[in-house]
């Protein structure tokens, strides 16, 4: 709505291309609370084959895709591990607690990095008349507010091969796994074969309007349905929105090499700016996450200015601020927001 | 997607029109999630002031919006009371006690027509040491399992006026108000003065593919919005359906006589066709609930047998089968149903 | 403390006797969170085997037992149906939704007297993906609200034999069973067998200072064990307060007729001050229940004025005064209550 | 029970003293649902005088006590803050998440003890509308897994300073406050007047056999006293029992120095016989935590060989043996597992 040039606030905020609202206006729909929307159920199918899952479901917001699968896996009076900015237990505004009665416990991860020595400190089980019994282990890829990290796979595996025999649970928030497939070439399926369920949005790198898949078991997606419907997700004619997914996931997905490759020039001229706000390196995704210590902005600051300018972005920690890169920033607008922040990072805070 | 020849399961089931899929294809959107979907806010500022209230919020479905209501008004340890079939006790799945911790009473309504009596027999306030303390009081109107009943008005306003003064407050599940609205010529706002909140759904008689919209005051639709994040109900560029829904506000309601109407036309001729069946005079909207225990039928067995013949029912209750007419039921599908179910009711079941 | 003439309050106010306090005081005791406490394992294999049932567990008090089996029917989205009086639902301060999540549907009985229309008019099952599904029935026996109403056998057996097959659970909230076995002389075991699980209170007839006990399958117990943990009831060397459970067990279950007869005699006197306060024919256990309309007296003010004059009753709703014998009122009691009571019976209030 | 000649598996095993026991059978009682109890209500006021609070609340657990502040403190949607080890997230089953639905993030903490930086890395509030608002910090003290480590005052009062301006509330788990102040020195009142509630525990170090008490403000006493009966821990005469706890307040506080001599002489034997195992300076209080990892031996191994020489310990973690001194361990005993224990430390496992 306000002109921005350059909005780099989230990639949540892309506006459907005349080719996907060409999409969704020919979609053929039903009613989904039915199981009678083909649109529907061919996104489900079609994503859950994708990431080598039986079975999916699709939910109005990732946040209802991830505590439908945190749900599953953990009983009340059980809990769940994650690190401590992890979206499922940061973002999501307590909903694990609240609805569901799922305590945590949580570690500290530098840039959202997963360490299986973090969760295998505190995973215990079999403990169940004195102690919390762990049930499941979160963990996001790429990591949000570790600044669009790729998991490594080594550590994943290292923390299924561990906790698996004990019967514990893992889930992928996969917000952004698109995003970690295109910036890694590690397949989808290779991806998803760690987790009993993953959940990937629609709406964010994808560049669709609204939607979230979760995938796992047949009998997993079966009764995550079914409680959909009890958080109030069970929509209608909703393949209106589906097919917006359909088409994402046919001609957007390959594109975010784009994004990748705009962040990572983005991130090279701030570090020549100011070399301690950000290391070009470990910018591996869309996401650049600038540390504003050293300029003597505080992040509000720092994100007030570049506003004053046209350039929209996100403090996400007093110091930290979020840039995102997505569909509707292309080059000119990245040169911009370079030209932009760059000289916010070379002069000191009035 | 089965070509029915008449399908009278549910008002949930309509198609968008051509006209309704270019008002979406055309919608102005933004992230609702940050505020900035024009088309959403216009949805919500339009049914909120049609029904005299402050303020509006758009959701996925009826049922989100009624348990955001529910949870506004009544605490953790308190109590809400409805009748024994009102759908947010009976069809929600129980999401009012899970996600809310409320407590609820019920009394027995015949036809889900509201008795003063009932309410008041039950309420009970400043009890809170030793005895769960009643917060709030639901009424359905139209009433869905009672068969489209509209709820007295006088009613409404003797539980109102009982009520206020302990404190207790009032939501009206208006899924389908519209309908009540035209039965009666009531005016939407007059029907809405009498609840602290009012849920009303754009997906069933207005026929839009998907959402509800809830209304209160300004604070109440506040606190409602962060929950809506927190149940997985905050979408982004939302915009699509909620052109939908302004397009049906604007075409949709006045033409719910027709569907009044042909229920009418039909019940008249059940009755002729089996008079235990139903009484004609007793259907207001668009609903038929037929009694099939005079008929030697069970629910189940009639449904079956309707929709062999490309009828499609619903099995409210054992012994009751609802028929719904909507958008995409003309006068001849309704022919054609008069003819299939009236000589399931003369029949006896083989 | 106060020094009542006739404390009619409720039979939860008894003083423990002093050769309870003795049996208290020699109690074998040991750390009953690691089930090493002689003297309360003992108090629940002696309930459970009069209850016929497997096994038992000590709670702090008649709700968590209570609260405790509701649980273990009755899983997240799930009902519960009992009579709108009941404690577990109106009494309980509405725990089994906060703590449980568990909906509950209600039925209208007068007295509180089970008639199995009702809750058969409201059990549904097999409805899952579109409806909460009914767990558990739960009676009251006898029942408090109802003025210590006796259930009938027939009753319960035809429930059970109704809602069996369809898997639904039934409890019996026991907390006054013993007033129920001594005024029917129907056995305990007999009146147990219709039910899955029975919670029964030491602390109330029987006259000891603390507890409840839940009894069930051994596997529903273990499991009640590990949630009262939880719950955080969970005590340590408790057998101090079984040991006065294991005393009013044998000593204090036969004397319970001669609180029955005391009310009768007060109701009895009652009915002649003023025949539509009370049916003496009604009064079957330690409980009468005035019903004050027909005297002018609003509850409150009957209360007040009979407390004026030293005997304490209770307002049990705007024109309900509940009275309770228990082992602290003797005939001298009872003859100064039914003096004070009768007066104000047939006065008119000023 | 079993006659282990030293029994540390936990100070809750004391068995109440003869003089203990003669205290609880003078007790003067009440029905304390009705606030009616003499002996509660003092030992109420007692406990919260001195702890510098206004009032105090009598509970069956330490865990009732503790839910309930949490509680208090946190509104269904915000989280608490503690550390990994707390009681309150990794001993109390869940509770907080399951019952009150209270999100929460942890910090790992060496020996439990609090650094400030921890919970300041985590904090947040003011970010409603899309992340999780913190609410409330607990402490521990003395920390129970972290082998009954004393929290220094100066990092308390360091996280009191920086999080009172935010609206986050404190809350001290003081099960073993009494070891921290006969240990220190400090004043309870002193120590108590950083946080809005303190639970501490009459049951463990002090000897009596069941309870626990909270302090607060009075409106937060008030309101807990609701809840502590919905959570099914209102008990009738149960100044049976607190007159044990004001017993053990006046007999058995300056005696837990006895039990910390003991812990310590028995650590100062294990490390002369395995240096490894344990920092005898680091004993502050009746705690001893064993690493068994240099020894060969597995915490459950160690365990079971010297429970068959009839010295009793418990399996904190799986390279952790936790040995707790109190009422009923004497020279002795002492000695006597300190020949046991030093003689396992000495040799490998077969």
């Amino acid at each position: 709505m306000t002109a921005w040039r350059a909005d780099l606030l989230s990639d949540t905020l892309t506006q459907p291309t005349p080719a996907m609202r060409a999409a969704m206006g020919a979609a053929v729909v039903g009613d989904d609370v039915f199981g009678e929307d083909p649109t529907v159920r061919r996104l489900e199918e079609q994503v859950a084959s994708r990431l080598g899952h039986e079975a999916g479901l699709f939910t109005p917001t990732g946040s209802m895709a991830n505590q439908l699968a945190l749900r599953l896996h953990v009983r009340p009076g059980e809990e769940m591990l994650c690190d401590a900015l992890a979206h499922v237990v940061r973002a999501e505004l307590g909903a694990a607690a609240v609805f569901s009665g799922i305590s945590s416990r949580t570690w500290s991860a530098p840039r959202g990095l997963l360490d299986p020595a973090d969760p295998l400190a505190l995973v215990q089980t079999g403990v169940g008349p004195y102690q919390v019994c762990t049930a499941l282990v979160v963990v996001e890829n790429t990591h949000n507010f570790g600044g669009g990290t790729v998991q490594p796979l080594w550590a994943i595996r290292q923390v299924r091969a561990a906790t698996r025999g004990l019967g514990v649970a893992m889930h992928l928030d996969g917000a952004r796994l698109w995003n970690a497939h295109v910036a890694t070439g590690v397949g989808l399926a290779e991806m998803g074969s760690h987790f009993d369920t993953v959940s990937v949005c629609l709406s964010k790198g994808l560049g669709a309007p609204v939607g979230s898949v979760l995938v796992g078991s047949q009998a997993a997606i079966d009764e995550a349905r079914v409680w959909r419907k009890r958080y109030g997700g069970g929509m209608r004619q909703v393949g209106i929105l589906a097919a917006a997914g359909l088409y994402a996931l046919d001609k957007h997905v390959d594109r975010l090499a784009e994004d990748h490759a705009r962040a990572r020039r983005a991130a090279v001229a701030f570090a020549e700016a100011c070399p301690a706000s950000v290391e070009p390196a470990m910018v591996e995704t869309n996401i650049v996450m600038l540390a504003t210590g050293a300029t003597g902005w505080t992040a509000a600051e720092f994100v007030a200015a570049s506003g004053q300018q046209g350039v929209r972005a996100y403090a996400a920690a007093p110091g930290a601020v979020r840039l995102v890169w997505h569909l509707d920033v292309d080059d000119a607008a990245t040169a911009y927001a370079i030209d932009v922040l760059t000289a916010l990072l070379r002069e000191r805070p009035r």
